[in-house]
């Protein structure tokens, strides 16, 4: 079967997430909206009578067709090796997913803390307030938490010994805190030797390391989640 | 078994999406940090060595611990007949939660818009400008969603012929936007007639009829997700 994958070509957002996960196991998927017609074939799903996505990205597979970034993971990693075989083991990951969930958001929120709909340039002062406070409070607390995961399990992956596709999203966070803030992450980075060690290991994969160089990995830019703006990194 | 719900004690927060669900399913629980001694049980359990939760709410079922309200729900809704029976059946609704839970995290931005950690009274004027934007642009695209969604089921229920713990979570915003925001929440009702009905039929259930009669529901106020300030209801 190949997955179909519906995000907004030009940027890896949330859809990056999932593409490191197709991309780690190997499946057959076919990134849709960055081929002919794919933007017109995205906005139709969205138009579906059944289980109609409320955003990109979202996965068909087969006839099933899934929205919700953490929500796609949790289906795709017990099917691709990515996850633990047990119940609790998978829910437990998917907790841990959905908590990069929650900080996502919110480094979205450095740029956008006034609402997703206005452009940046008109909420600058805001957006300096919202990524002092992210970085002296936000970024120790989540990264903390999984710092602490990985060291409680010996160092190797977050959730065991065996990689998952939290890993892949944790290597994600590093390289966008690193795109957006190379200046603040650059101090931070010795709180999270654990993290940073993770981070090359999981760039290091040969699936891993094949998509980054190929032009299947969009480059970080400011429409995506992870933004440089020299104001926010001073 | 009786399940231990884990969450602060005097606000419905995110926590009340789980206490609705294990009301309407009459479930044996019992709401820890709310008793003798709970708020330091409940701080030891975040200490635990495996599994710890990143934040309230969590619940303990058995020997497991299951953190963020849209998993524990996914675990409860299939063990209490508040969801589909079918994998298929359960990722949707489990989609949708997903969909709640981002708009929760956005209603907290409207009075937090720099920053979870600091006061309201810090950044009230930046919370009038996101305040503004969330009515003009993301409630509508939100519980327009969802009224939609309802529309095209009939009517009765979000996903079907059945209730599942997405009606509760659509009672709750409901709810939760009349308390905060009680003067906007009446001019846009008439375009959801369809959630504003559902929420009716949710409460006139006799669980969660007595819930609401009970003492065990706590009453909106300013410490929680949805609060009411004047100026930003203006």
């Amino acid at each position: 079967m190949r997955y179909e994958l519906y995000y907004w070509p030009g940027i890896q957002g949330r859809g990056e997430y999932i593409r490191l996960a197709l991309e780690e196991a190997g499946a057959d998927y076919v990134d849709v909206a960055r081929g002919a017609h794919g933007m017109a074939a995205m906005m139709k799903m969205m138009e579906a009578e059944t289980t109609p996505p409320f955003a990109p990205p979202f996965l068909k597979a087969g006839k099933l067709v899934l929205g919700q970034t953490a929500n796609i993971l949790f289906y795709l990693g017990s099917r691709h090796g990515l996850a633990p075989k047990t119940e609790a083991g998978r829910l437990w990951l998917h907790q841990l997913q959905l908590t990069v969930t929650d900080f996502v958001l919110e480094v979205h929120d450095t740029h956008h803390p006034l609402g997703p709909s206005l452009y940046y340039e008109d909420q600058k002062a805001a957006a300096k307030k919202r990524t002092d406070e992210f970085w002296s409070e936000r970024v120790p607390k989540y990264l903390g938490y999984f710092e602490r995961l990985l060291e409680d399990n010996g160092g190797k992956y977050v959730t065991g010994r065996r990689l998952t596709y939290i890993d892949l999203s944790m290597f994600q966070l590093v390289e966008g805190l690193r795109y957006a803030f190379p200046r603040r992450m650059k101090g931070f980075e010795r709180k999270i030797p654990g993290l940073v060690d993770l981070r090359d290991r999981v760039a290091a994969r040969p699936n891993i390391g094949a998509y980054l160089a190929s032009d299947r990995r969009i480059a970080f830019n400011e429409d995506g989640i992870f933004r440089h703006y020299k104001a926010l990194d001073a």
